[in-house]
């Protein structure tokens, strides 16, 4: 497969020094499944292992038990430009005898439009359905940025309690917290802001930061970006597809935010970096 | 609200002394997003602030960006066993002229039919779903799960290398390591290691162990008792909602685990320690 992790050009900055390095991130890419030829699911995933994780998601569906319930499973459909094969989407045949989850005990979930067969489509996907074009500012410090995680955790009312909750803030160019949101889907947590954004009309938020607890998937940098949130900074890592996706739609991505520590992977312009080199 | 935390009885394991006490959870439960009347999403959200994630989830959909472009949003439907209000569903009026997402733009995706419209719901269809019962094993000891962490850490290839990975590990009952996955989704992590586990046609998987990497919600609890895993242990916080259904399906939760330390939330009997009191 060679997808399970990805390399990108990064700004690491440690100690107020900028070193350009190349880095690993985890792979990421949409995995939709099938059975019996009829879409079930996309699910955003780490590539490898794909039968077993189709297989597993039918056990936990109450599809399958046994192994015989299970004629073949193969990839399917999904070819990129150049007809290549995806390897995102995968059918399952169930074994003769096996129902067929039915159309009726499906929820009919929307899901983001960009969740396409492949990384290509999906950011496509992101760059005709925005709104409006991220604006060229804010520029920010590194200083500032290395600030915010402790504003949030002073914010953070119910993590201290539970332990068990993201965080997502949004924050001016000059590191005030606008607005913090707590729940246990980190994906959740931007949508609350972003929500009360929209609430008073604040909507595209151009100029501002948004800042996780977590991790950076693509789907957060998707929202980044459809709220016209110029620069996403994350505690943790980003995978491969939110930094392709940042890097596609102008945003300034950062992750591992920690102290005066952290990496830039996309528009260290912001920053008043210079951008990390081509691959 | 009163459901942004629940309180729990918990077995408290410290330096090798179990003392019972309450801890505060992380609420979990589900939010059905309805446009004009048509169910279009359901996610595990931490209550509160549900118009704003509503209206958030639909910026980042595209649907709206203005806050005119919505028209109201109500709580509608969804009432419990006695006809209260849930508060589980919203329905958002989009203001006339607003393009309602079409049929033909969703994706129809087989969400879990456990995401019912209310907690009560939600666990009664995994209690009727489930193929087995978990058995009364296996007899583990504290000792044994305190040290499947950092065996865990060991067998992680690609996390050392991004950061950015959950990780899922079926354990033995005397903390062997018998499969570990890696991926950006935990959830999918956990399919992998229960996929597998399929396709050589060991489920259900009595007498084993799930150790997860990250927090413990409802989803996981799920797929553990979908395979027939009897006992989940993560490194992290479970939400309210992933206790009440441990507790309901007989499976036994342990979370916070870490070293020597650890909190048993459900099931205890299985450590050989005696069950957190009622309520």
């Amino acid at each position: 497969m060679g997808r399970v992790t990805g390399r990108r050009r990064v700004v690491r900055i440690r100690d107020g020094a900028a070193v350009e390095r190349v880095d690993t991130l985890a792979g990421e890419e949409p995995l939709e499944i099938r059975v019996n030829g009829e879409s079930l699911a996309v699910t955003m995933r780490t590539p490898g292992d794909d039968f077993a994780l189709a297989a597993g998601f039918l056990v936990s569906e109450g599809v399958v038990g046994r192994a015989a319930e299970l004629a073949r499973m193969a990839y399917c459909a999904g070819t990129d430009e150049d007809g290549r094969n995806t390897y995102n989407v995968v059918d399952v045949r169930l074994a003769d005898g096996v129902p067929v989850p039915g159309f009726s005990a499906r929820r009919h979930v929307y899901t983001t439009s960009s969740c396409g067969l492949c990384g290509k489509a999906t950011l496509e996907a992101v760059r005709t359905t925005a709104r409006w074009p991220l604006t060229e500012g804010p520029l920010l410090t590194p200083r500032v940025l290395a600030g915010l995680p402790d504003r949030l955790r002073a914010a953070q009312r119910v993590f201290e309690r539970t332990g068990g909750l993201h965080a997502a803030a949004l924050c001016s160019a000059d590191g005030e917290l606008l607005d913090v949101r707590e729940d246990v889907g980190r994906h959740n947590a931007v949508d609350k802001v972003v929500g009360r954004a929209l609430q008073r009309d604040a909507l595209p938020l151009a100029g501002t930061v948004l800042l996780v607890s977590g991790r950076a998937s693509f789907e957060l940098v998707q929202k980044a970006v459809m709220a016209g949130i110029p620069v996403l900074a994350a505690v943790s890592a980003p995978s491969s597809l939110a930094v392709d996706l940042a890097e596609d739609a102008g945003l300034t991505l950062v992750g591992f935010l920690r102290g005066a520590s952290m990496n830039v992977y996309t528009g260290a312009q912001r920053l008043g970096l210079p951008s990390p080199g081509a691959d």
